[in-house]
């Protein structure tokens, strides 16, 4: 495809250490396609709340201006999110509200994949598109299929061993890697 | 109506001191109909980005409990929200992410109201229904109507003096808050 | 609760005689609290596609009439609905955009209670958002919770028998229904 | 750009003859970039109303196959779509619902732009998610931006003489025209 691997970040819109979407995330790099390479985005931890007096009197937080640089030098993003009160978790919605505000916006253009993995059956089918409506207005290029909703999650992940225990959910995820691929070099 | 006043508290969306979402806010109390007093809720700008970890180290932040307590003991809510990247702002997202997850979550059974104000000339809509959705997972009452999207804000909003300048917006506002003091009687 | 029984019709959204959703409506009246009748609305399948032209020139037609009384008639209306292209059916947005031009608005603080069957994983949870922006528009009271997305359904609902053979899809729908029981009595 | 010219085709979401988002849409081939030809797309009044026992039946009507085949044959497709009840329309979210089921599903990989007029100030700002939620699932590609929503219609678009009356919503039209053209050569 590409002549150099394509180098994917992904970012985890839950902070809790042992979040479901946190090992989804840490799966990534070893069922990506050859050819891709998938790290951890920048910290979004230590974001402060979004705030446009602190824009303007400081200035942006260096930790915003590190994930904006990963992103802008990202051939994709991948959002692995739970879904919080049938939404964005805020922490993901923070770092996409400080960064959106930068100049040469960084997700302009990019190719942008979505997982989510929940305890309920609906395994997040409510917070992608939201987070879609939020890349329409960024203008980047979000992969429409194959959608990953890893429902029942506790039953599908080990979060003693933090690994991916259900072989369909991995499977589905490769399918989807595999895709973001080829959207990337198609689009990107 | 009832026989003593209606408690309303109001949440701004967005923490920048010179919000056009707060000059919306800060002018409530004026159009409140009688019987209904309205309040800016405690702040929500100083709590950290939601973490559960956080919550089942520490406890739940006492910023968080002081909202929570406020939403419980009052009549109604009132959320005045801009919209960032056509969605709820993330400091709103996140005071409603720390609140749900209170043993007791206020928002149940709570009467809410919603209002927005932008400068371009969809006012919001979009936002709004990200909101709805976020509420009817935590069970509150939302009003359906009048809804109050002001567009083209600047051209009705005066940020220099802080007041709402053009009548028609006022007048909505007014309607909208005496159909929320019904609202509370007959639902809340 | 109320000193007559409450009188609810259901609509199903997919006009196929053998449609997983229309076995979830065909099983309401025996899983009903007692106290509630719910029976089949008159039918929507012979609507014309909505088109101010008709209306204008012929007026609205009989069936569209003959539902919009039975609406307004009963104490609540169930939306039962599979979900298309990830949104509302056009059948039933059909029936919903001919009974809103009606002066005297069927729907306006009706309660709504919503119910989605899906052959997919995510059982319908997409579409029901969007109904209930168009009852915000219209001024329906929706229930809130719990909700009732049947997932994977061609494993819950025998389509021969036409019977529902998953017991905690009974449980869940006795529970809702009985909900939606207690919402009418208190908010309808 | 392309050596041949582009042949993108609209569809009204509205059935009225004088629909306001007829008189935009019959307004886009005069706005088109040079390169760039737009007709009406076959008509889709005459569908009946989605139901998989016509479809099981008797097959798909012709008009479905002839509006599918003009949509596969496009480069691209614009929908030029009201809001009713805050949603898609019945008459377009029919369409869609019929030429999805078809074999070869004529929207995959098809570039679409949206625009909607309404009466009202926020100008269907709520529905053209939900058209972009339903090509998610089609696998069409959305154009971002600009998107295009003519509030307060009546004051933009003169329903006597058909035209668009004013110069800022015919330039918006053009942009997105322009944006559209490059949008289907870079990722159609």
């Amino acid at each position: 495809m590409a002549d150099r691997p394509l180098n994917v970040i992904s970012i985890c819109g839950s902070l809790r250490k042992g979040s479901y979407n946190r090992i989804v995330m840490n799966a990534l790099p070893a069922l990506a396609p050859e050819g891709m390479q998938i790290k951890e985005a920048p910290p979004i931890s230590e974001f402060p709340l979004y705030n446009a007096d602190i824009q303007n009197s400081t200035g942006f937080p260096t930790a915003v201006r590190t994930l904006a640089d990963a992103i802008r030098s990202a051939d994709g993003v991948i959002f692995n999110s739970p879904e919080y009160n049938f939404g964005i978790p805020a922490p993901l919605k923070n770092a996409i509200d400080w960064v959106s505000r930068l100049p040469n916006q960084p997700f302009a253009g990019k190719p942008v994949a979505l997982q989510s993995a929940s305890p309920g059956p609906v395994g997040g089918a409510r917070v992608q598109y939201d987070l879609r409506r939020s890349m329409v207005f960024l203008d980047a290029l979000t992969l429409n299929r194959p959608e990953i909703f890893i429902g029942n999650c506790a039953q599908r992940l080990d979060d003693k061993t933090g690994k991916i225990t259900d072989e369909q959910t991995s499977g589905l995820i490769k399918q989807q890697l595999a895709a973001f691929a080829k959207f990337i070099v198609a689009h990107g």
